[in-house]
């Protein structure tokens, strides 16, 4: 099907394309374009391609829920990990075919996600034009190069993918809008930590015990690691029955969050690790001198003193 | 624009009509299918209605976020607040013309939120048919109705409204999913306490504090108030930059929750009141002893006398 070395959320023409690019720049020529963020783990699985990157969150929209299920999925059968992450500025487009004038559109298909994000500049500049969900910008993109709809709201990349040209750039509502990519690999070994990581991990607790969440965050606070995210998402059994999707900026190989990994395993209804990996930022992480390794050695070979008398 | 006492997220035969039907069943002949949930707060806005009925959150999918973002700019400009919420249970068929057979299937429309909740189905039962994307299960129907397509993935009450017959019924994957509405007013007096009152709150917390969200759950937990939901959201303004809804098992009258608020305004960026109002599922709240009005007063009591020496 694919003898390509690395798949991304396609088609064509998209961010994610994009990321897949910026990630291994060598293998983008035949990088794959895998129709859905199963479809790119099943990938994954059957040892088609090596790598695989997916859209994770947005900062306007979210999180991306399909890659967070076939995330959780993956981890259970798989072994599928989170092994490096991406920022990608998202910048929208009006692409037309060649000719067309902004006069003209009167029907503009996009993904429900990108007229979210340039609702303003629609309503300012094309009140009258009926919007057309399609199933991503690049769709929507080949939709108006095969004469179905007037105009689309796309990635700018699209416009070569499909032969389109721009009548109006950077529609976004909001300057500075990023999408996080997360690139998986099954059962790899885990990227040697570099400082300034990022574990994730979803976390189900037991929702009928009041305050559990709190117990739950207190057991990074009380080991020194930051959260840079936390996310509550539907376990899908009842209204109220959340998991929480916890970034935490500190790596395996940290005793810190061994530790924090045993409490959570120990006072949670289940825990699953998707992965220890460099941020794509860079920015290195705040480690609390009571909380480095060496201070866990120390006070372990205290208690082990004690322990022999 | 409409006479109506009642707007509730249109079109009509979809499930929020039915939301809508059960809250206020006197005014349900004239009541006012708006076309998003922004134009309903609108004409709260605008006095035009007295009540607006639109769909907060599922159990499946999580919360509807135009909803989110229309209760928080309506919380600014004109004191919208939530007085009530209604569970309803989502169930899907496959509605078809007259006549037309599972077989002759070939195209299939409905909301993307509908296609996930019955993935399953459609790919076991429907697995050559095309999936077409439309802004809503009812738009989906109204175009099979219209000849566009073979079947709509809708409620069952579209049936009627657009003069289909289900070729299936209950088709959603999981049984049992529920979606929560809430009900809106402007300038509304706050609904008295009932013993199990939820009060909805979105808190903005300083994100380069560590340990911040920690803070804000202490500042439930200290004073003996569950939480029932804890929900973080993009801000838009970046990756990483939250804000928490939060529903806490407790009406504003009671002292335990204005001494909490007090402590979230006094701690957090930004706190918004959107409503104090009865749970649907008529649950009590469990009042610790020590946190009950009568514990207040008699601690207030105490460091009274204690000020006065």
């Amino acid at each position: 099907m694919t003898s390509a070395q690395i798949a991304y959320l396609g088609p064509a023409g998209t961010f994610t394309e994009q990321a897949a690019r910026q990630w291994a720049p060598d293998d983008a020529a035949d990088a794959w374009p895998a129709p859905s963020v199963p479809a790119a783990v099943e990938a994954l699985r059957e040892g088609r391609v090596r790598e695989a990157v997916v859209p994770f969150e947005n900062s306007v929209e979210g999180s991306v829920p399909a890659t967070l299920q076939a995330l959780l999925d993956g981890s259970t059968d798989d072994g599928v990990r989170i092994i490096g992450e991406l920022h990608v500025e998202v910048q929208f487009s009006l692409l037309v075919r060649p000719g067309t004038t902004l006069g003209q559109v009167r029907t503009v298909a996009s993904h429900p996600h990108a007229f979210a994000q340039t609702r303003d500049w629609l309503s300012a500049r094309l009140p009258q034009a009926q919007q057309v969900p399609e199933s991503s910008t690049a769709r929507a993109a080949q939709a108006v190069a095969e004469g179905g709809y007037d105009a689309a709201v796309a990635a700018p990349g699209a416009a070569t993918a499909y032969r389109l040209v721009p009548a109006a750039e950077h529609i976004a509502d909001r300057e500075g809008a990023v999408t996080r990519f997360v690139v998986l690999r099954r059962g790899a070994a885990l990227p040697a930590p570099t400082g300034g990581d990022r574990t994730t991990l979803v976390v189900l607790i037991w929702q009928n015990r009041p305050g559990a969440l709190l117990e739950l965050l207190e057991q990074f606070a009380t080991r020194g690691i930051d959260l840079s995210r936390l996310e509550s998402r539907p376990t899908g059994e009842g209204l109220g029955e959340y998991c929480f999707w916890i970034d935490a900026d500190a790596h395996l190989s940290e005793q810190r969050m061994r530790e924090a990994l045993t409490g959570l395993r120990r006072t949670c209804r289940d825990v699953r690790f998707l992965g220890s990996y460099p941020r794509a930022d860079g920015r290195a992480a705040a480690v609390p001198p009571h909380a480095d390794d060496d201070a866990y050695a120390e006070a372990q070979g205290w208690v082990d003193r004690l322990t022999r008398g």
